[in-house]
């Protein structure tokens, strides 16, 4: 529960003045109030550093948009001024937009884990970018432009994350990226807290925490709990085995092979990003596979169904991944048979739930059994809840706090807790994308914001697509359209060719508009006649407002209305 | 979890053979593969009885549609042969759809509780029907046509609902409406238990139980446990509360007017359905409210902040609801300030998160402390889980179950649980919408399938909207269009107008097509030159070709694209 105590947000903020000298500025381009497109802005001394470049996935109000891009407005005049980016790990909500920011300048140095560059290279690859590349490891520095950068491990649901420590004459600012704490971690690597400590002793102006599950109480339960969870379903499962669950979760996958081979079955792996992203894992050591254990997907299917297990993409409910289309049983290559067993080893990102209650039905419908997270301890979440920010914060001690990562619920739940935490209300800032935040002789505060909007990826396009098509999209998509074009004769103020109508949309009824276009008709040629002047915009009008009434007062709805006037 | 011994569905059935004299047949024309849209039918003797007629709410893939009604083809040329429609309580996923069931017959009548009929009658004022209604409680029979029916006592989410037993000479179906097992219900009304270990006694051919949350293990939390937790809200607020709930859970209510007394504050009303249902409630001694605890929504905005609660309708994230208007600052009366507490004691129906979540992260935006079922108990389920489920079982004993409310994944749960409690495979029914179940000589079996339409109530409209449209707003919601007209003169083979543009929810840039134009004038007078005669269907493809591989090519979409040639 948020308390109701929290700092009030600054909602009329004016454009911010000028970086005083000496000062470190900080402002989010996207991340904040959203899950995703992080994406952090740093400016001292007239260069900046940009702290990871995620993509947003859309909602139902951004229809047909297929992703959405952390707003570069703000900064595509200064792309010289960029010293680096740093990328804190490899999920598209950290790296996704990295293309597209190249795209503007292709040799803005991208610091990382090895983990995160491989996945981000792969990425570039496909947008044939060759980046420059600057691999760091946890206790490593780096210095870009005046940042000096030092990198800490922390434990997510990737591997290989780090946060970043950045070193200013102005003050330390630490950003923890995505984080959670573990304390049982698959490979070994713990959030660094002597590291955070250290820093914390020698002092952390500002921290910038992940607050993703500041409403969830309690701790994490450790990923390695799955293991046995997996281990009881392999044990009952009779029949073909299918696990589906992020492509990038190396340790989740991991534990599904080792389950693989404590019960003789081998693996086939479904889904080209899981086909990649395990490839690399594999290849940097990250995913340890026994020799033998892998086949290929049509081997697999060859073989009895209760020897091999299929690892999907699809955990989402994506409708056109190998799971979507085997819950609608239009997979090419495999066939789900009463008796299978799917398990979802995955989160339910919020918006995707009545897609992945789709699959699940799908799949249960043909018979299957389906373990999903619901149902099963097969998914722990990879951010902090509740007890793990309040214990960072209790180790980092940091003179300010600015939640990032997170909705209102999340950022506000986060502030919540660093007052119960002992932090005063005045050293916790509450901003939203593209409010600015000074670090100016020690002091943190909120001194303006720029305005930040959603860029659009749609198809081969960024940008071309905006607020005005989306209107469009939403009217057109809940009520369809009319046109109804007419050709008149100026010269003689006639109709040369009736009303031609065009309906999409609106009703299954081919006979849905006869009764109005009789009705435009009258008009038109009333307007016609009262008219001294022929005037098409006149006359668009009457059709509109002769069709919009009668579609109101017929149907009580409200389709989008299209006149046409074409004189000859 | 479900297990991987449930019985197959039945995917490819036939139309199902004339029921044999004697016989009781069972169908649901809705609620069987969805949350929603409840109505099963009872055939015996030539007679048919309605259970529950209700409305399913629209998904994301059914753009624009207001509700869906259960398939009423089935029954349509048979309406003389309805003896009943029982009612087994008043939300509306069960009554919803009975004003359009009465349009079709409007003196069929309707059996129900007191509470039950209240809401329904309400509901058909609106329409103008006046139905004929029946009223019952527990323990009541009545004679239906040859169905005796005897009403049982459940304890839901609402007042006064109530399983039926129908005897026939075929034997006798249970049906349990909406259920859970509070054993501390507000009002002391319980499942009565003792009435199914009776009818079990007796002998309980087919029961038909509800699904809900079969998936979710355990048994309920009472009710009663709320209250607590609202206190404790309640002491902490020192501004404006705000509770937001169903307009139709009365006990939730109750225990908001209980705390509101207990903290001397007073309660306005907030939402027409939450005043009208009150009203009822009240009426019929369902909700005991405290002399002078009720103000008008002016009083309440008039009074200091800390000595009102409103009680509001908009706890699923309703944009237009009162809540959704506060959470967007577009109240009229009421205006969030910084340190006002909400409380949203209510579910999260799936398929509503992303719109709870957006008045949620309004209100914390504006400063609000919300509290809703993720991080307080504010909430608890009205359906039964697996313990109780399985409890049902044991003490009812039916011969055959047959799953009912609920999605694929919840029916073959329920068919897990029922497995459990040692019934066999083949004594449990898994049906679908459609799916016809005939009672013959004591044994019942699936004896084939009808196929069963989503019915769409658009506007004033119902049934016009069909799959065509839906498909249409699909595509235009995600794409837009673009339309192309052009004018020709048949004789000389003339363009006379050059093509005229129109395009919506394609791009921001009004230059988008204006590449595409060149192509297709060039593209026509070829056309128009090569061809011996004019044809104005070839010209449209000649149109629909070019614009298509063009758009394609160039942004990597497909609008839909609207040819029109004219003649003249």
């Amino acid at each position: 529960m948020t308390t109701s105590n929290s700092p009030q947000p600054h909602l009329d903020l004016k454009a911010p003045p000028p970086l005083p000298a000496g000062g470190l500025r900080v402002m989010a381009l996207g991340g904040l109030g959203e899950i995703g497109r992080n994406m952090a802005v740093l400016e001292f001394d007239g260069q900046l550093l940009v702290i990871d470049c995620g993509v947003l996935f859309p909602e139902a109000e951004q229809p047909g948009v297929d992703l959405i891009l952390p707003d570069f407005g703000v900064i595509e005049h200064r792309l010289e001024d960029i010293a680096a980016v740093v990328l804190t790990h490899g999920h598209e909500d950290h790296i996704g937009a990295v293309p597209y920011l190249l795209r503007l300048r292709a040799d803005i140095p991208l610091v990382g884990s090895r983990f995160t560059l491989a996945l981000v290279k792969a990425k570039l690859r496909e947008h044939r970018i060759d980046p420059v590349l600057v691999e760091v490891a946890a206790g490593d520095d780096h210095l870009a432009g005046p940042f000096h950068c030092e990198f800490i491990s922390v434990n997510h649901s990737i591997p290989d994350a780090l946060a970043v420590a950045v070193h200013t004459p102005a003050g330390t600012l630490v950003h923890t990226g995505d984080f959670k704490m573990d304390q049982l971690p698959l490979d070994g690597v713990l959030t660094d807290l002597g590291a955070f400590a250290r820093l914390g002793f020698e002092g952390i102006d500002l921290l910038l925490s992940d607050s993703t599950n500041a409403e969830v109480p309690g701790f994490v339960t450790s990923e390695r709990t799955i293991g046995p969870v997996l281990d009881s379903v392999f044990e009952r499962a009779s029949q073909r085995l299918i696990v589906s669950s992020f492509a990038s979760h190396v340790h989740r996958i991991q534990q599904v092979l080792d389950c693989a081979a404590e019960h003789g079955r081998k693996v086939a792996l479904v889904g080209r990003s899981m086909v990649r992203n395990m490839g690399v894992a594999q290849d940097l050591g990250l995913l340890r596979v026994a020799p033998g254990l892998m086949v290929k997907l049509d081997e697999a299917t060859a073989m009895p169904p209760e020897q091999v297990v299929l690892v999907s993409t699809g955990s989402q409910g994506e409708p056109l991944s190998a799971l979507g289309r085997m819950a609608r049983g239009e997979h090419h290559q495999v066939t789900i048979e009463a008796g299978d067993t799917i398990i979802l080893a995955s989160s339910l990102v919020p918006g995707n739930e009545t897609a992945v209650y789709k699959v699940i039905n799908g799949l249960a419908r043909l018979g299957a059994t389906v373990v999903h997270k619901e149902t099963a301890r097969v998914h722990v979440s990879g951010h902090a809840p509740a007890g793990e920010l309040r214990t960072l914060l209790n180790v980092a001690k940091p003179r300010y706090l600015m939640p990032v990562h997170g909705e209102w619920r999340h950022l506000r739940a986060h502030a919540a807790l660093a007052q119960e935490t002992g932090m005063s209300r005045d050293r916790i800032l509450l901003a939203e994308d593209g409010v600015v935040v000074d670090l100016v002789d020690g002091k943190a505060s909120i001194v303006g914001s720029v305005p930040i909007g959603n860029v659009y990826v749609d198809g081969l396009n960024v940008g071309d697509v905006g607020e005005e098509s989306l209107q469009a999209r939403r009217i057109l998509g809940d009520e369809g359209f009319v046109a109804l074009t007419v050709v008149i004769e100026p010269s003689t103020r006639t109709i040369v060719r009736p009303v031609h109508l065009s309906t999409r949309g609106f009703s299954d009824d081919p006979a849905a508009f006869t009764e109005a276009l009789v009705l435009v008709e009258a008009e038109l040629k009333r307007a016609l006649a009262a008219d001294d002047q022929i005037d098409a915009h006149r006359l668009s009008q009457v059709i509109r407002r002769t069709v919009g009434k009668w579609v109101s007062d017929t149907y009580r709805r409200r389709p989008m209305i299209i006149p046409t006037v074409l004189e000859v």
